[in-house]
């Protein structure tokens, strides 16, 4: 067979991506697991998406918003590339209720946080990005796909996994940060998030802040959003997300906030990323559009925030049997996630293969979010509340 | 006040971008037309996205899925980053039924074609890209902002506004390609394509077609795909989308068509293009992906396709009156669009301004789209049927 072989460049930098196994390696193991015992109840609990449906005033809304796309009169076409009014409105009263000012036309509705934190990389330039060890992938894969130099930032129980700025000397820097974060549920104080708004101002570097978990946070003291700290709206991007918050991981809504002060090389950011988004983007659909406004509207909110206590209670369920056992943890409060470490001095995969043959509990080896995930291990609160409880006893008693 | 500015580097690229005035020109001159004459009707045949509403197979298959999100045993999560595989296998069956193979594996479901436009250019390294002129302003502004080599493909009255291969010489371009274009109408024969197939092939170039109008060919010869012609399959991406054929401008979903057999240095494209998607997207809504499917399947497409042949019906009637007036024109036939010579030697903002100020009717300036456009002028079809005659019966007056 002749096959043409094209003579075009391509990306160079994506042979510098890893190739991640590790979900594909857990999927391999849970069945290898299965098969070897199909009476075993194996209860999963790596789950990194939600579970719960969309509350009754989301569905109500994208109802309504599909019939209005079926008659001529109130049909919509294309949709303003940065998101109508009442979504930009909507989210800039979600962040004013929790006494955050954040003005709409600083709003850009998108497709959801993971397509924000990737394409934002577009509107920058050659700068060294920091990003925590361990982290959500995408900061990562996104930066080294753009050629981008990348300088970990390793984290530890000493910081109880939260990346600080102590040893870092240089500047202009663009910091990836994520509170309460992704894997390790760890989320900054007031104070350790006023650390990084004062170095990214004296340095002038540029904060990328992912604040898709804000919805789990419970505990005083504990920001919710960047802008929270004073001065953070010349220094800091927020991206969020109603993944989490309202069940949107199939129905995709984010957004990023980018306050017309921040100014790089004499252009302020946004202006950047408005003509980004106008010329690679072309807006989300009008039917989302309504669901995400009722989502962050109060009878929405209350709602959906129903589906994050009942997971937050997961988390605190899992991280009160670890208590008990004295096993070191981050999370389980302010987070649906808990991130423990690997008893007896076991690798993340030993921890994970002990727990699947001895207890059929799955969780997310630590050691694929990063070199100082290794020895840790990543349960998740998304399951339902009986399995959780149910693997939570196995656990202990491997314990 | 102080302010602060950061030290970062954003993308100098974006400085090389020309500012696009054209639509905000045109919405300034309406403006002060309407505001000098409150009584003057003016009708607008620049409109750029549908009108008629979605088929009610779109909407009732979406109103289902919405109402699935809605409970918990039919809830959906993330979505696969590539499409359900009922939506890829609906889009391959679609093509399928012009007899046309494209494998479900190779189509990549996504939220519309100005994204996977945009998008693609990511997977690239620095070849030299090759655009028609007049087009389509994203197929360019991506490739500027990422710092490619663009080199314009002149086209005139003499090529029937069509790009050719005549006079090219060099190796590994990348090259774009619409048809029916936007902004022309005018659409390839199928030897005309081959062409370019057969200079893909010798020169070990790849062909980025777009074929956003596909529904709107109605004469025999004129490819609705570029598979349609042999050999394609290993040299072309094709993108489309439902914006045009099934009206989701304001519903977002499109797709890109990555034969496994295209290769580069080595790699199959297609891999590069899975890594981008899976790093950097998160796929589109569940409740979209059942209307797009919708849409695809027979009674769907028999109900979009209703008000493809309403807009196809204002097309003829422009393109008839020109005929008529004897005023050289693309389009008109395989197309929502008209390009039309100015008449009398007018620039293009000359005769939008004769148009506006002696019909009131708006139409787009040629030379918004690109030096060749210069003199040429279009006119679309997406407006009703009565507007429609209305102004052309003024236009016809003025030529």
């Amino acid at each position: 067979m002749f096959a043409l072989e094209l003579k075009i460049k391509t990306n160079d930098n994506f042979s510098r991506l890893s190739e991640s196994y590790l979900f594909s390696e857990i999927a391999k193991r849970v069945k290898a697991r299965a098969e070897a015992d199909p009476s075993a109840k194996i209860i999963r609990l790596g789950i990194g998406d939600v579970t719960l449906p969309l509350a009754p005033a989301v569905t109500g809304a994208m109802e309504a918003a599909v019939r209005e796309m079926g008659v001529r009169e109130t049909f919509r076409g294309y949709a303003p590339e940065y998101g109508y009014d009442f979504l930009r409105e909507a989210i800039s009263a979600h962040y004013k209720r929790s006494g955050v000012d954040v003005p709409a036309s600083a709003v850009y509705a998108s497709d959801g946080a993971k397509c924000d934190c990737g394409n934002i990389v577009d509107i920058f330039g050659d700068n060294e990005i920091l990003i925590p060890d361990p982290v959500y992938p995408v900061y990562l894969d996104s930066n080294v796909m753009a050629g981008r130099r990348v300088t970990l930032l390793p984290t530890s129980e000493a910081t109880g996994f939260l990346p600080t700025t102590e040893g870092l000397s240089g500047e202009g820097y663009i910091v990836y940060l994520c509170s309460p974060g992704n894997p390790t549920g760890a989320a900054f104080t007031k104070d350790e998030l006023g650390d990084w708004v004062a170095f990214a101002r004296r340095t002038g570097s540029l904060l990328i802040f992912d604040s898709a978990y804000e919805a789990f946070v419970t505990e005083d003291g504990v920001p919710r959003s960047v802008y929270e700290i004073d001065g953070a709206a010349e220094c800091a991007v927020e991206i969020c997300s109603l993944s989490k918050s309202a069940g949107f991981t199939g129905t995709r809504c984010g957004w990023c906030v980018i306050p017309h002060g921040i100014k790089a090389g004499g252009t302020p950011l946004f202006k950047l990323w408005e003509r980004r988004q106008a010329t690679k983007f072309n807006g989300i659909p009008y039917v989302v559009q309504r669901g995400a406004e009722a989502a962050l509207l109060p009878e929405g909110r209350r709602q959906s925030l129903e589906s994050v206590a009942y997971y937050r209670k997961n988390a605190a369920v899992i991280g009160d049997a670890l208590r008990r056992r004295g096993v070191f943890f981050t999370g389980g409060v302010n987070s649906p996630y808990v991130w423990m470490k690997c008893p007896g001095g076991l690798t993340s995969w030993e921890f994970f293969d002990l727990l699947l043959d001895r207890a059929a509990v799955v969780g997310t080896p630590g050691a694929g979010f990063g070199r100082c995930g290794e020895g840790y291990f990543r349960l998740t609160a998304f399951g339902s509340a009986e399995a959780t409880e149910e693997a939570v006893g196995r656990l202990e008693k491997l314990l």
